[in-house]
């Protein structure tokens, strides 16, 4: 593609998604579309000719549109939002017409440095104290995955990276703790590292989805009796289902006096102190070996952007440096000029930083705050409805953007009834295609997930959702 | 930003982004930055205000774009071509304008359906056999590491997923196999998975650097005898250094013999099998149970996009798959509409077929072929001169888009000498500014390595490398 076509095109794409994001209000936000609809559209085979860009837009709207659950509309209320900004977006274009690869710090210094400067802004903003070293991951599954990888290595006496665990009877079995409330990915992450599903024990927590300390330090202390040996604990400052958030500073005095490596969950919970008054949502994780926050969740970046920082990048770089010959390089080897391969699995890296550093300069700090700060008014208008309504009620406290709550009409305390309720009101607010809300189960409830985060939500939304749950209720009961 | 704002503002990046394509052979390719230089040139605090566009673009232009190393350029011939065309670009934009996650099914189903599509295109491009299922990751490290931890979980008798491996005697030790010229992610992920880096048996070469299967069955026997418990082999199509190719087809025997796991890293070498021709990089490759080729190598797509397909879906998502309650779903729960988040450790997915599907229908399946076609012969160019002139000699066979060689002089034969000449004429040309090599050890001499493979190289990028080596050779002899 010649210079001069590439700008027509690039333009008209510039236009299509303008287009796009003025109307994505007018879609309905979960997709309405039946499994293999799309596979069936589509031609079976590659074109053995190229095919001009007017057809892939046509196939774009025509096929892929009305098979597509909008993320970026104001009324996704779905899972924690992920939305895309303007400038986000515009970082996405530029880092793919520059695709670079950071590899190494010689194949992208300014990739490579970007990445440490920006990590270093948003790590004032959330009031974490320095040093503090950072990388960009695609999801808080990898960046979880690298810690407890990097907190298994700091069991240096284990020679795990060089010899393995399987077939060494010399070897204590492992364990690594988080609350009921954490999440999959943490679970998973086990099941990668070998240390198994065993190898994760499920603190209880309190009346508000928050681990117990106490019922930690028994535990682990058990856990040590029995011969088995603990090496971390993974806290949660925002959980799935309800935001809760682990009191992190009693967690990091257990792991400060049993040496186990402290990782924060942050990945949703983390955005909220950038607005001052919500900085307690990070109280203690200034004592974490590792602290895992997702821009691409509640700071307005396009997926994928997952912040992973530490305070010990050797332990990291431990568990995953290799550098053959063709990667050899004299420059990158200390964490002013890192070579970030060594961070993770991944060796290739796309140039993420540039839009969470767009999406920072675009906003400001004060304006990021603000939007935050929107969001949980929002929440708070979700539950302050529910508190005052007579047959909605809460199933447990919203301190950020996420309310759960469920219809529970007087009279009606059926459990299981209540949960088919329940599940009807969500089902038909779904199909309405005007919001799209997920759920959870809350000591054994359904309850209705309503999350609030998207850049383009505004009261207006809150509103409406209300008005949706009231008259999916009403329509329920008849 | 509204509507309108955004539409300026992309339009004026499409603008960006076209001048940066025309203009990016100015550019020197290795950039000439020092280590520190833009973390000290940026801001140490983020701005507590947003800034506009212009700012932004000014300090990409003035601060980063000289920090950058421009993998986009022609004169990019080190390590494997990464190069990101037209439709791609666009690909990634329109991705991240609508910024679905495609974790679920439903979350996302024409981003879902349509990565099953093209997938199955590249699949039928490159002569593999159906059923293959395919989803895309970041890198083939990440490839690599999932199939690995199938192979790992196809020995269903260890309960590797529930129990872990850690302080179990019941376990024997786990070995898997790959060549001395495998990448270092295949060592990386054995590290991750806690097989450790005694798991992996690197297998001998032969004088073309692929792998003896004579050596591997002998050493897989070896191990059984000894009680170790081997698990999977790794064999590349396409291997780092040299582009070599393991003779796929006896591996399969032996895998197939002793009921072990094949992974095929083509993540490079796959690629050339969308050219007729050179399909015979991938034979044997339909034996195997997991596969690994890279877009974003050499076939223009942007970073990141890499394919792991698979014959045993079902192995894959018993390593990877949990479903919280939270993400429950009556739907996706078969190879047909799948939830692609079980079928590796991240849960959130961008849109990455998108760029793909859109490279493909741009240049079609001749388009590609012709391309992949023109660097062979770009590497023939460059092999042929090196085999005429009397101060170079080859180091490997080139039977793709990879030249390695060396200048020897005659009479010059001092291995250390010789290792610094070459180094000396790589960095001269690296300085220069209009080219990038780099390079790799083979048999314990330093050779230089010429990568074709970029989409915007032509005939005359290789005869402009001849020049230059020739002329930073006689440089040195003075």
């Amino acid at each position: 593609m010649d210079t001069e076509s590439f700008r027509r095109e690039a333009r008209r794409v510039a236009d299509w998604v303008a287009d796009y994001l003025r109307d994505v209000e007018l879609f309905p936000v979960l997709s309405p579309a039946e499994p293999g609809v799309v596979r069936a559209a589509l031609p079976s085979q590659p074109p053995p000719s190229g095919e001009p860009l007017d057809a892939v837009l046509r196939d774009l709207e025509e096929l892929l549109l009305p098979a597509t659950t909008h993320w970026q509309s104001p009324g996704f209320m779905a899972y924690f939002a992920s939305s895309g900004s303007g400038p986000g977006i515009l970082g996405e274009t530029l880092a793919a017409g520059l695709n670079v690869n950071a590899m190494l710090w010689r194949t992208a210094p300014a990739a490579t440095e970007l990445e440490q400067v920006t990590l270093d802004w948003l790590r004032q903003m959330v009031g974490l104290p320095e040093p503090l070293f950072g990388v960009i991951n695609d999801t808080a599954s990898s960046s979880t995955l690298y810690a407890l990888a990097a907190a298994r290595e700091a069991q240096t006496d284990l020679r795990i990276r060089e010899l393995g665990m399987a077939g060494r009877p010399d070897l204590p079995r492992l364990r690594y703790y988080a609350s009921a409330e954490a999440h999959s990915s943490v679970e998973k992450a086990g099941i990668v590292l070998g240390v198994g599903r065993d190898g994760l024990r499920r603190i209880p927590v309190d009346d508000r989805f928050r681990m117990d300390p106490v019922a930690l330090r028994r535990a682990i202390r058990e856990d040590i009796a029995a011969g088995i040996r603990p090496f971390a604990v993974v806290a949660t400052a925002g959980t799935t289902s309800t935001t809760s958030v682990d009191p992190v500073a009693a967690i990091a005095g257990i792991c400060e006096q049993h040496g186990l490596w402290l990782h924060v969950d942050a990945a949703y919970g983390g955005a909220a102190a950038v607005a001052p008054e919500l900085r307690w949502v990070l109280d203690g994780a200034e004592r974490a070996d590792s602290i895992v926050l997702n821009p691409h969740k509640w700071l307005f970046t396009p997926i994928d952007c997952s912040v992973l920082w530490t305070r010990r990048p050797e332990m990291l770089r431990s568990a995953f440096s290799i550098v053959p010959e063709y990667l050899a390089s004299n420059q990158g080897t200390d964490d002013d000029a890192p070579n970030l391969m060594d961070y993770g699995t991944s060796l290739g890296r796309r140039m993420r930083a540039l839009k969470l550093w767009m999406v920072i300069r675009h906003f400001g700090t004060d304006g990021l705050a603000a939007r935050i700060r929107e969001h949980c008014a929002m929440a708070s208008t979700v539950a302050q409805w529910v508190e005052h309504a007579s047959d909605f009620e809460l199933l447990a406290p919203a301190p950020l953007s996420v309310v759960c709550l469920r219809a529970h009409p007087r009279g009606l305390d059926d459990p299981g009834t209540l949960d088919t309720l329940n599940q009807r009101i969500v089902e038909r607010i779904n199909t309405g295609g005007r919001y799209f809300l997920s759920h959870t189960r809350l000591r054994d409830a359904y309850a209705i997930r309503v999350a609030f985060g998207n850049v383009r939500q505004e009261q207006r939304h809150a509103r409406g959702v209300i008005d949706a749950l009231r008259h999916s209720m009403d329509d329920d009961v008849g």
